[in-house]
């Protein structure tokens, strides 16, 4: 039998295997991150509606530049950051994923490198390497913020293209400071003298943040890009739309290696349809951050070690004995629960589903771990898990 | 005012435009190898049907694999071609672009080469360069068939890694019979001796071709790949979904470098819609292909070198006086008219569009052309264009 590794495939990709989280058919889905709130009937009809207006004209290309949806996007941003961001300054494409493969096709690629600061979002390391970009990994402190004076430090030393900067951070939760953001952009640009270097900030969870976008920071800086996705507030995982917002010239310069028609007709039908019903959207992004706050406080008073989140997700740990991790993580799929282990050691990450769905979750969480509340926060949970 | 060129794009972007043909609105557009037939209302309502069933879980991320839409696109294949093929053999993307992006991720890349026969489809060039691979551009005979002896020298000496063959061609409308695409594939597996090189038949227009399809001979060759889309025959260029056949291990490998969950639920409930209306979408292809013969010979009748066309359009010349090409594509759209000018010397291509559309560009082109039938073919037309 002719394998993947019988093929004249890049010798980077020997021995891979395909990146993504089992697709498992469970009771209680909290492993990706997904909005737990199907969109409200309303809207599946208005998304009927204007995608059977786009059907009729189905059999010619889609507006290449989505001009329409960029400016409903740049509409929504505006109006919750108080920016005043306009649809030259936003582009859209296939998740923030095709976003992140665009832009380092433009400012990466090969002969060039790419740093973030792990643990953070994996694909940004994948996409640096699916495009040929260097991967540089950048520190955290043991409490999973950014060690800033770290970061800054390797980036004068490695001179890296592309900068990213996840925030709120996934898989931990943790929020960036636009201190520490400007402090990145100001060695990142130094660093590289001339034109300097890209900068990312990938907030894919920004709505639930306790603290405001970091939006307003592209002001005047024309190499700070934000990513953006209607994955997760939208509600809309499976509709793969991703948008930045930077600098016109960011915008042209992804437009010189995106693929021509890269967003179908059907999915800028959809997004327009989402965007319509941003309030009712909202409303339940207001009711994820409140069972957030509820999932940190009850797994802090077991005794867990939870990490501060601004995302729709909570890490959680310490699980340091045999099979550490993996063990609990399989022990709550025994109980109808899945939640991912990202590989931070000793660390899980729960979503945030309804209601109903976390109870679930902490109820498993109950029956794994007899602490009484007060045990002190750091005592390894494997004592426990038996 | 910053310009994409004072930002730190790739130094082989620099002074680039985007591409794609302009998006003009005038009254007959013959530009891009639409279909011009719009899908029927029942598919449009049954579309509408599928994507508000998929739209009831858009909060959850798609079949990350769209095993179901893979079903039916091997089921349309094996049912049209006489071949069959399963669900492991096919894949699909966003476009045939992203399949042959990911072909070129998996196959090609920094470091290696990709060999095409020019002038072909411009985006297999393009994505090259996009993926960082090096390209080679093989030779064609005056009648655009493909110099079959002189490409297998240039494979010999080239040793690529990727080989491109267009069949169809565009823009030519040539088709490539399958003893030369045995001679390329054995010349390339020959070249690069070991693992071997990729051989990527691309047959967007292959429903058009008055010759079956080439897909029987991925049999026992496993580095042998057929691309296809729905954007042509089945009336959906706003769709987006391109697809390819090829061994299981081909399929493997794409999915080492393709983004996670890169094909939306809508994209992919849509495609399924437009699969349960394959008949009725073939029988505008037979409509299309007797419109295609009809402009052979008519403008073969005004003494125009007509290009022997496979395809749903027509390669027209020659055009050598002054402006050539591009003079004659000026003045069909002064006359409401766009075709296509690929950049081949002296010559335009137009797309098949309905009856009324085809007769309304004859009647332009009689009007350029005070020619009678039966002048000799090859004369040059540009005496008659003042």
């Amino acid at each position: 039998m002719i394998g993947t590794d019988d093929l004249p495939i890049r010798d980077e990709l020997r021995g891979m295997s395909p990146y993504g989280a089992p697709q498992l058919d469970v009771p209680v889905r909290l492993n990706t991150n997904e909005n737990p709130y199907p969109l409200p009937e309303e809207l599946v009809a208005r998304i009927a509606e204007r995608v059977s207006e786009a059907a009729r004209t189905l059999n010619r290309y889609p507006d290449r530049d989505a001009v329409i949806l960029r400016t409903e996007l740049a509409r929504y941003l505006t109006r919750t950051t108080g920016h005043e961001v306009g649809p030259r300054e936003v582009w859209a494409a296939n998740g923030s994923n095709e976003i992140l493969q665009q832009l380092l096709q433009a400012f990466g690629g090969p002969g060039r490198t790419a740093f973030g600061v792990e643990p953070s979002y994996s694909m940004h390391a994948l996409i640096a390497r699916g495009t040929g970009t260097g991967w540089i990994s950048g520190p955290r402190r043991e409490d999973f913020t950014i060690d800033t004076a770290g970061a800054v430090e390797m980036i004068a030393e490695r001179r890296p293209h592309v900068v990213f900067i996840c925030s709120p951070n996934n898989p931990t939760g943790t929020a960036v400071d636009a201190g520490t953001v400007l402090a990145l952009y100001e060695a990142a640009q130094a660093a590289r003298g001339g034109r300097g270097a890209l900068v990312v900030i990938d907030e894919a969870y920004a709505e639930f943040s306790h603290r405001p976008s970091l939006l307003p920071l592209i002001e005047d800086r024309p190499l700070l890009v934000l990513s953006r996705t209607m994955s997760k507030a939208f509600g809309a995982a499976g509709l793969r739309l991703g948008y930045l917002a930077a600098h016109p010239a960011v915008v042209d310069a992804v437009q010189l290696v995106r693929l021509p028609y890269h967003l179908s007709a059907v999915t800028q039908a959809t997004a327009l349809a989402a965007l319509e019903h941003t309030d009712t959207l909202l409303g339940y992004v207001g009711r994820l951050k409140d069972e957030r706050d509820r999932i940190v406080a009850e797994l802090t008073g077991m005794g867990y070690e939870v990490t501060p989140s601004d995302a729709n997700f909570v890490q959680f740990g310490r699980f340091e004995g045999e099979g550490g991790a993996r063990a609990v993580w399989q022990r709550l799929l025994d109980r109808g629960v899945l939640v991912r282990d990202n590989g931070v050691p000793g660390r899980l990450r729960v979503t945030t589903g309804t209601p109903a769905e976390n109870d679930a979750f902490l109820a498993a969480m109950r029956e794994l771990t007899p602490i009484t509340a007060g045990t002190p926060a750091g005592t390894p949970a494997k004592e426990n898990h038996r």
